[in-house]
């Protein structure tokens, strides 16, 4: 075997070592390369590839809704980001300010958007006059840099990310709350509905909401292997805390003026982001110990076919039929818009091409041999969970395609029972504490703001730490939809009277 | 007339006070906004929309030549931007350093890529290892930032801009070259048969070249009202240079080795940009006195349907019709894949909308009155030069296709015109000094750095400033392809014998 063919896999397990597993998964493919600044990463083909798909399925939804592109500025002065204070507050120690160009010192540090609420507002203040001008809604693809000092992960928690950060902008409360809700059901659809992973939707507390909303609606992802939940997209409804301050305010319609004059009202506004992390919460949902499990939708190959059964008996003729199969095999799926891709490279073996294309995550593997060439079939392998079964060359395209929306629904139930199974329900602060290291807790909550900081203070210090970790505490995820109690409780932390059920736990 | 009634057009003239009319088209449509860090802008989605046409028709044609899109970090470490020395000269003065997070000063400045050579090729030292990783082609969408010091001017020179840049390696000499070439030729398609601009390809001299480059290929636009030119998008052929520098080399095929030994070399490199600026020089090249003129191909709307001849004598049957007709139209037309948008609003008077329509530079508007729709017609007029004609409702949708692809090419053609009437053929530095305030010179040229320095500084001297505008002397623009003298000339400036023409000329 030589050189070419050493087989580069995971030689971590994902159940036993998690973060060299996840390290390995996304830096042996063509995801992720570490980069010389902490916390920042390289996006290679193989990740921006799903991250195209994501953005190309979520502009569709968004535009159909109305919502146009602009592109605003990297900077911000400190006086604009700082003129919402409780906004600011949520992000100052994690900006980065740029003092100098080339040798000459700046007269004022500029900062870099952390988010662009304090950058947007006051131009579309100047842009909104009349009832007419509304709604006004924004969305810009860009980075973002928020130079977090924890401890960074690529796509997870990294100090640049890519993202996309909708502004909208409404005549009435109804409309803009209609729209966080709009906006977090479309975040749960590229989850679940193109990348397979089971989201959570719910509410934030109090205490972990966007800095500056009235509140923030979030889908959460749970990834089981280590129990740990992700904050997966948020939409933030801003009430008119934004607008005031910026004075983004519009002239009522006719019917509403009083005595002639025409009143004005500030702007309802929500906003909302989905970034980059969406590909670590795949990859880490997903992935198992041979590599990559890409969900087909976002797969930039979603079939490959590899011929087999051919050795040094295999007459010409046999090899030019397969060669010839195999040709019009990726053709026809082509033609057809499945992203299939022949790998016909003779420097390497089929085991090293069975290894290398499991390690991609690809979701369907397509093995064409002389037997089954002989039976007019070919085999079809599952990525997710090795199914296999002979498909009939008449009915190829039918058959692949029928295939991808099977390996797409395994792997969303497949990740919803293991998501089912990480939520343990408990009912006081001390089972809760018991259960934290392996479970997300659905509890009993009061919603308190004291009472989340005594939680996360004291869950801290119970918590076991091994192997050199860092102890963390336990924080409400999110007041999931839907999951008001029917009876009365008591807060399984402080005992007061609750009606309301919130998910607890570690996260990332 | 009431407020919405108010006609917000351009009132300065495109060819007495250019600045400001430029200034007025940008921001008295859904263009551009001035934004408080001075040299930075707002893109709003009139012009994002181009933005996104460039990008989809670009990608399309880099995909089918094997390029890779992935996504570098926006910092990158002073060692590792002053590696390649005579690529840092070339930016050193405009680069942003960021000091501080959030209080904490960092250990070290980090700078914002102006450009990403020096961020990527270290990594694609790592991923090369035999010849069949190359061609290696990568390309990113993203932010850049130069923090220029001269006079800014929206998309033309501004200090954070949006563009591709592409990087690309290679086994030889050879296949480098000719990919810059290819890289360059579909520059020249997005310009002349994307945006309608007609550009002048050619290579920079050895002092305007990219820095660290062999040499840079260039298209080159005129502004014909200034009579001043524009980079509007270059392709370096790079050599060796840093492939030597960061160590990215490959082991040669079997074939190539020597002794058993497989044989290191080095990739030969290059790397392309094409910025937001190719928006600017859009607008500048067809906009005129009533606002912007969009070429068909990329406008966002390229019919809008007007309703026109409804007074009040009008019957309720007619209304009827009217309203029928126009949403068929718009109907037809969409189905036909053809942007169009009808403007029924009731509160704007068919003047207002015209000329609004017209600012926006509306490829095509088509009137839809009773008495055309009574002879089964509707009236269609070109932005670009007022033609108006009668269409057969029949024929809708293959009569506006055939006038979109007609604007398309008077566009072109006119702007083609305005370009070759503003370059001049001279012989002598006098004569290039007299009409270098409005013309773009054709000279036979030398190429000597020392001697084009001169040119410029004595030319700077001679140059007549008016209102406050800052003296500029003429720099080389580039040498144009096939343009070589047939017989030998004598240096414009210095008098040595020479072979080539070059274009000088003042440049934004």
């Amino acid at each position: 075997m030589g050189e070419a063919q050493k087989i580069v896999g995971i030689t971590a397990k994902k159940e036993s070592d998690f973060f060299s597993w996840y390290r390995q998964v996304i830096t042996r493919t063509d995801f992720v390369e570490y980069y010389d600044v902490s916390g920042c990463y390289i996006l290679r083909p193989g990740s921006m590839y799903v991250w195209n798909k994501i953005k190309a399925f979520f502009t569709e939804k968004i535009e159909d809704l109305g919502v146009e592109e602009a592109y605003f500025p990297l900077f911000v002065t400190a006086q604009s980001l700082k003129k919402e204070s409780a906004h600011v507050e949520g992000f100052e120690a994690e900006v980065a300010w740029i003092t100098h160009a080339g040798k000459t010192p700046l007269a004022e540090p500029i900062a870099i958007r952390p988010t662009s609420e304090t950058i947007i507002y006051p131009y579309c203040a100047k842009w909104i006059k009349s009832h007419r001008d509304l709604p006004m809604q924004l969305n810009q693809w860009c980075n973002a840099v928020r130079w977090e000092f924890s401890h960074p992960q690529p796509f997870i928690r990294s100090r640049e990310f890519l993202w996309q950060e909708g502004h909208s902008m409404f005549q009435t409360q109804a409309e803009a709350e209609e729209n966080a809700h709009q906006m977090l059901e479309l975040y749960r659809a590229v989850y679940e509905d193109l990348l397979a992973v089971p989201v959570v939707k719910g509410r934030k507390s109090e205490k972990e909401k966007f800095a500056g909303s009235v509140y923030t609606t979030t889908v959460e992802a749970i990834i089981p292997t280590t129990g740990k939940a992700v904050q997966a997209a948020t939409s933030h409804f801003l009430g008119q805390n934004f607008s005031r301050m910026f004075d983004v305010s519009f002239e009522c319609s006719e019917g509403e003026s009083h005595a002639g004059e025409k009143k004005k009202q500030h702007v309802w506004q929500t906003s909302w982001g989905l970034t980059t992390r969406s590909i670590g919460v795949m990859t880490m949902v997903h992935g198992d110990d041979r590599g990559l499990v890409i969900p087909p939708r976002v797969a930039q190959v979603q079939a490959v076919i590899i011929p087999c059964g051919v050795s040094k008996k295999t007459t010409e003729e046999t090899r030019a039929k397969m060669d010839e199969a195999i040709e019009r095999v990726e053709r026809r799926l082509k033609t057809a818009k499945i992203r299939a891709k022949k790998d016909t490279r003779e420097n390497y073996t089929v085991g090293w091409k069975f290894n290398r294309w499991e390690l991609l995550g690809t979701p369907l593997r397509i093995e064409i041999g002389p037997r089954d060439l002989e039976r007019g079939e070919v085999r079809a392998v599952h990525r997710v969970d090795g199914f296999s079964s002979q498909i009939k060359l008449g009915e190829l395209e039918a058959e692949v395609e029928r295939a991808l929306g099977e390996i797409h629904a395994k792997m969303f139930s497949k990740a919803k029972e293991a998501q089912e199974e990480k939520i343990k329900r408990v009912d006081t602060f001390e089972e809760a504490v018991e259960s934290m290291r392996e479970k997300v807790l659905l509890v009993p909550w009061c919603g308190g703001v004291e009472c989340e900081t005594r939680v996360r203070e004291k869950s801290k210090q119970r918590s076991v730490t091994r192997d050199g970790e860092e102890a963390s505490g336990i924080k409400s995820l999110c007041i999931p939809s839907g999951q008001e109690c029917t009876e009365k409780k008591r807060c399984f932390h402080c005992g007061e009277d609750t009606s309301s059920l919130a998910l607890f736990g570690r996260s990332y």
